[in-house]
């Protein structure tokens, strides 16, 4: 028995926050100082780095299980399965649903009964919960989705990923400019043939790492002390995904028993296009090989870092031919891999 | 195989609030209208229905991650496992961490990685992930524990569920006066006897129970519009809570093949006294049998409704021999049940 994706779908907000409107902002460090380079020189360094020129956020009166509604209608569609036979709803998210205006996060019920809620969804079988995994949330769904129907729990999942982090940035850093919103939704099911999972590798780096990203106070120490935002050690964040993103990777992909070779597409977290490119060439530089030109396509340029929903958007926009030059075939083997808060990072193996 | 709870620990706060700690609230109806009754009639009718006398609240310098953490450590110490040998940290709540005094919860890192940081487990093997299905979040971190098991992705994972609802209670509201804060944890493994679990059975109504349990505004209209706190519909739930889980209770048992008369103790989530002899009442109708005397160990009495932490710390105080009159003994069969926000319900059919 194989587990394999048969539909997807993704909601990309409506707004679009170009990087020339930070230029108003007023980006302190992390003791309160004003940043001596002017915004221009910030901005286009921020965009050297990470390769984002734009990012999405929800209108205002969306919240983050609207968002993955959205994309899990799309997935069911594409899927042409009825609703009704879903076996599981598993939402990953961070941060609940933070109404525009509102500093708390709303987990009550669980987004993934808010979604099941939207979809009209009777089958009281249809088992929904929320994961909280950091950023590789949607892989660690995918690989609990397989979990549950290798057990003989389930046949069909739904699973989404889905996030508002313009609701929970700090206007102050700069880092508030890598983060966006959106949501990305797949459906699983049992494969007869031979395409599917071919190998998942998960892990939870907390001994040094758990606080890499964080809840904390803003850089404006005029703000309110009780109030906090999205935070993290980019540097140490950087060089802990260079050291163990490829590792798991390799892992994963040995385990597979697939060859270096035969790998088509890498889908990897959208958490920064030069770190993306960096665990890339770390990857290929374990088994001596340079990095094929094109294996990974990216959208972060367009999109900025949804957490959880870049990489199903990733791949749901690929096959749909939505990114100029990707594509993906049948029989094609693909990764997909991420890290974040947690930390965490997991991969899967996947042949389409 | 079988799938068996080989360590058990609980965390009980250490602050006692007793009933006669609201007689100064000022308790005010849905639309902001002071109740009429007295305090004390309030008091003692609430009494009544929930059988609750005091409750425990965290420390204020405590978050639920921490509880969570002082449960751990005594379910490792229980189940005599090296910690470092553990598969999967699965830690439900409904909340996050949410500090004395501040609104927001916390998850970033969830609180599955920061137990695992406190507990100082380096094998990044050991995954660790949030779970959030309401109360009964517990009951399902350990189904999914199965699920891993089974699947052959882990051999031992620690579930744990943990709350602290005094954190996000509105003053103003009488229902205020159930939630407690607490943590119960688990150490499951596989089993090469009979015992361990033998029936499992999940459900998510979520057409029109959605929003039965929700985030929000206080009952008090004069404070801030933006702030929330847990809410519900009491009798809307009674109801739900009386018609669905003796039937999943039911379902369960007869998949597990065990006779009704070989049930020695049933762990319901301890919502509140009434509803919960009222199901059981109702399950055992369904077999046209009366309620055995005593099968029902309770400890809301002293405890309140701690959400997630209520099945896991009962089972433990009753396997300590902390519950007066009550005692598991090894080859009994007990169910766990749990019904909360979602609305979710969910039941193990458990041998000892």
């Amino acid at each position: 028995m194989n587990i394999k994706i048969t539909g997807t779908g993704c909601y990309i907000p409506s707004e679009t926050a170009l990087n020339s409107s930070f230029y108003q902002h007023e980006f302190l460090d992390a003791n309160g100082v004003k940043l001596d380079p002017p915004n221009q020189v910030i901005i286009d360094k921020f965009k050297a780095i990470t390769g984002i020129t734009e990012r999405r956020y929800a209108k205002d009166h969306l919240n983050t299980s609207d968002l993955a509604f959205f994309a899990a209608e799309k997935a069911i569609e594409d899927a042409n399965v009825d609703p009704e036979t879903l076996d599981y709803i598993i939402v990953a998210h961070n941060f609940g649903d933070v109404r525009q205006g509102s500093i708390q996060g709303d987990t009550i019920p669980c987004l993934a009964a808010r979604v099941k809620h939207s979809l009209q969804i009777k089958n009281p079988k249809c088992v929904a919960y929320d994961l909280l995994f950091g950023c590789p949330g949607w892989v660690e769904g995918l690989i609990q989705a397989q979990a549950f129907i290798r057990a003989g729990m389930a046949k069909k999942c739904l699973v989404i990923g889905a996030e508002t982090l313009s609701r929970v940035i700090d206007k102050h850093d700069r880092d508030a400019m890598i983060f966006s919103d959106g949501a990305g939704a797949t459906v699983v099911e049992t494969s007869e043939g031979d395409e599917g999972i071919l190998a998942c590798e998960s892990a939870s780096y907390t001994r040094d790492e758990a606080y890499f990203l964080y809840y904390g106070t803003s850089f404006n120490k005029s703000l309110c002390p009780n109030t906090r935002y999205i935070k993290m050690y980019g540097r140490k964040i950087y060089e802990f995904a260079c050291t163990h993103v490829p590792q798991a990777m390799k892992e994963c992909l040995d385990k597979s028993g697939v060859s270096i070779d035969n790998v088509k597409k890498i889908f990897i977290h959208q958490a920064n296009e030069k770190m993306d490119e960096a665990i890339l060439k770390r990857f290929f530089r374990l088994y001596k090989k340079d990095v094929p030109q094109g294996i990974m396509p990216m959208n972060i340029q367009k999109m900025g870092n949804s957490s959880v929903a870049t990489i199903p958007t990733l791949l749901d926009m690929v096959k749909k031919g939505e990114i100029e030059s990707q594509s993906v075939n049948k029989g094609d083997v693909v990764i997909f891999a991420s890290v974040g808060a947690g930390m965490n990072i997991n991969a899967v193996v996947y042949k389409c």
